[in-house]
């Protein structure tokens, strides 16, 4: 109730205009944050001294803005003003609207559908029968907390010469669950956590839903900005860091050996933790990009490994793994078990047969073939017909291009809206802000679900609609 | 810090220790809650007036008793004195110990752990190819957020008439996730939540994790005991109420309809939500016990409705579902999605066709001629071995008894310990209480993993080892 003390009321302007004003000033500032309670009815008219009515018109205004929102049967909570919230929704909806349509002519950019899936399913079927044929019933019950035993073993040896603790790993059902577990057990409500600008929106809704508070930094070419990053911990005292340490997503940018080393020392001088969530790591495309992700530059039990298996094995199987600490192994396994008890049995016996058979790494040598022609192909398009409008960062690797606009009279969200008029889908910028103040010059292309066929055709779209659009926004 | 105001030092005893005992009072009398954030050693010494030397030692003083933990690089939380959690560690270890004996001698009452599995295997291999032979690679993408649609429009089909409103329901990865989800969705800091006593500890995690503040409600004969339920809601501001309505875990009673249709009005005219948790209300051996959830009687959209399949279908495939009364479906998809995207959809559509093709009728009437077989001859030896030393309410369904010894001489802890000796496992009263003052003349016993052969033998040697326990304490 302490702010409200300095609300002094002046004659001209009605009482409740200035109670809302003076509550969304301190929402802007963050004062009050995102998911705070309001004081009820009648403490604040009470603390004011002014009517009842006063206070619900006050309310009314704040809800009608978008800066606070109604609990049934529990009262008022502030709420960040997002202006780009209801874009969101917008940008949901057309993609559902994508199953929907001919798929032979939807260009769909934004890689977040799977219309097309690369994998032999024969293979899978052949492999989810070997497992019931050799497993019996046993594929079909609970596996411990941790996960399938077979399957942390082949982990291990596969993709950590068999170096790491069996007992840090816990299988999880994908990657959003990993940045969710972790955050139940090493995030506390009010704790300081940093986050790349721009980031990866779904651990951003699972950090706001934990109630911490975000800090961002902003991403350049080899990592994030190590100065800003440094004020930040010098200020603040800083829980975590999550991090995609390859083809950071939207940015498409891979941290530089020094960075990782660099962050790694301030983790240890500022004890904080790093959430290194690893997606996509397995397309790299240029020599040039080494493989060496922060856990296993990690001497000091700084970084909570996350790997996700979705875009590469399977989306519809959500299967993925976590390396805890060993500091964080029981709570975190706590954290996995009271989130849904254990991943399901039979797809972690799939995948561990489908890995210890080597079918894993024919894939993904397959994988890349296929996605190194289309990656090629994009960037060839993108340097011989956009040089002179747009700007990005070439990936070398990953799934995505992350372009921005020289002019900028251009919105990309504006851009996207007149895009799916001609069945070309891409995601705009503000898709990964926590404010839309952001990105409105840049978007996300991913070449995930567009053969080469397609992507001539969507880029000459994409062309033709950027171009008369500039050609439109001049003309205003 | 207000609270550390109070604290008047006396010259008698160290004041470490006062500081701590202080502390100790504040947290057993729930001032101080559970995951509170003690005060920094700085700032308390500086409020109490001493050295900070005598800070760390009260806080290491409280630590070593149980009473407060470190979370490294952020400070000192209040713990609230759990005794039993040794004890809840001591079973898990003993539990994990099962799989590594020999199968065939050990006694499982605990239906925690799933050796046999009555389940056709061959149904599930023939089910699992023809939908990969159906469906091709869609079987292996992620569904939208609310799971696959014909599951959803079977489940409304098989199990609700089609009265539901088919977007009100959500596939999640089990009952557990279904808890966290709807945890996250509709419960915030300090709300109050009313739970029964006693009840499943793995919804006890959720909520604490969340750090609600729980109510206690004693269970009875056919609920809740309705006197404390609204002397509580009169008191306090409650958010939601935690339910099991058949079978209650660990009790094994069910809700009566009058109590079903009082706590319905109550949630109405205190303005409160019911989670229901239906975790095995397909298993009703007699025919008195009608099947009338409180979703069924809900006409004021009160009830979040959870249904488990995995002690019916397959404990290894995490399957079950969820229906949001229509306020909450947005907050629970949004959930959902962020807490693993969607549930494996391969598993999706094999539960799918195989409620709809009549196979889930056929198994759930096998499990029922099953398990009534089991049950009745538990019951047989109950009542003509036990009646002397032991009480229990007839579940009349559901896969457990919760008895009650005549003689409150032993505490079944210690039950437990002799029992595990002879390779026999019951779960005792303490592990389904908040404290361990708790539950000490009960245990829940299962015949999911004894055929009658096994229950025989267990029996047996249960009563031997209760007969020998008496008489040595009353030797004592």
């Amino acid at each position: 109730m302490e702010f409200y003390k300095n609300l002094k009321f002046k004659d001209e302007v009605p009482k409740y205009i200035q109670v809302a004003n003076f509550i969304k000033n301190l929402i802007d500032k963050r004062k009050i944050k995102e998911g705070d309670k309001l004081p009820t009815i009648r403490s604040l008219s009470k603390e004011l001294g002014v009517n009842n009515v006063t206070i619900v018109s006050a309310y009314n205004k704040l809800k009608s803005e978008g800066y606070a929102y109604q609990k049934v049967g529990s009262g008022t909570y502030a709420k960040i003003k997002d202006v780009s919230s209801s874009f969101r929704k917008e940008y949901s909806r057309a993609l559902k609207k994508i199953s929907t349509k001919d798929l032979t002519e939807v260009v769909d950019f934004t890689g977040e559908t799977t219309g097309e899936v690369l994998f032999p399913i024969d293979d899978l079927k052949y492999i989810i029968n070997e497992v019931l044929e050799r497993d019996g019933a046993n594929a079909l019950l609970s596996e411990n907390r941790n996960g399938y035993t077979n399957l942390i073993n082949t982990i291990n040896k596969v993709f950590w010469n068999s170096k790491l603790n069996e007992e840090d790993i816990i299988i999880v059902s994908g990657a959003q669950q990993g940045i969710d577990i972790a955050s139940k057990g090493i995030l506390n409500i009010n704790d300081n956590i940093i986050v790349e600008k721009p980031t990866y929106v779904g651990a951003l809704s699972v950090f706001k839903w934990r109630k911490v508070n975000l800090f961002e930094v902003p991403i350049e070419e080899d990592g994030i900005n190590l100065d800003k990053f440094e004020k930040i911990l010098q200020k603040n005292k800083i829980r975590c860091f999550y991090t995609m340490s390859y083809f950071q997503n939207p940015t498409g940018i891979s941290y530089s050996l020094e960075k990782k080393k660099r962050i790694l020392q301030l983790a240890q001088i500022y004890d904080f933790y790093i959430i290194e969530d690893d997606y996509l790591s397995e397309l790299i495309y240029e020599q040039s990009l080494d493989y060496i992700p922060f856990k296993w530059l990690d001497t000091n039990n700084r970084v909570i490994y996350i790997k996700s298996f979705s875009k590469i094995f399977l989306p519809g199987i959500r299967l993925g793994y976590l390396v805890a600490p060993t500091l964080f192994r029981e709570v975190l396994q706590n954290s996995k078990h009271n989130t849904d008890i254990t991943t399901s049995s039979l797809m972690q016996r799939a995948l561990e047969l489908y890995i210890a058979s080597g079918r894993w790494k024919e894939n993904i040598k397959y994988l890349n073939d296929e996605y190194i022609e289309r990656y090629t192909y994009m960037k060839f398009i993108l340097d011989e017909e956009f040089k002179d409008i747009i700007t990005y960062i070439d990936p070398k690797g990953g799934l995505n291009f992350y372009l921005t606009l020289k002019d900028n009279m251009i919105d990309t969200k504006e851009l996207f809206i007149e895009l799916i008029k001609r069945d070309v889908y891409i995601t705009p910028g503000a898709m990964f802000f926590t404010s839309q103040m952001y990105g409105q010059d840049s978007f996300r292309i991913s070449f995930y679900q567009t053969d080469k066929y397609k992507i001539e055709k969507g880029m000459k779209i994409l062309k033709e609609v950027l171009l008369d659009l500039t050609e439109k926004n001049n003309k205003k």
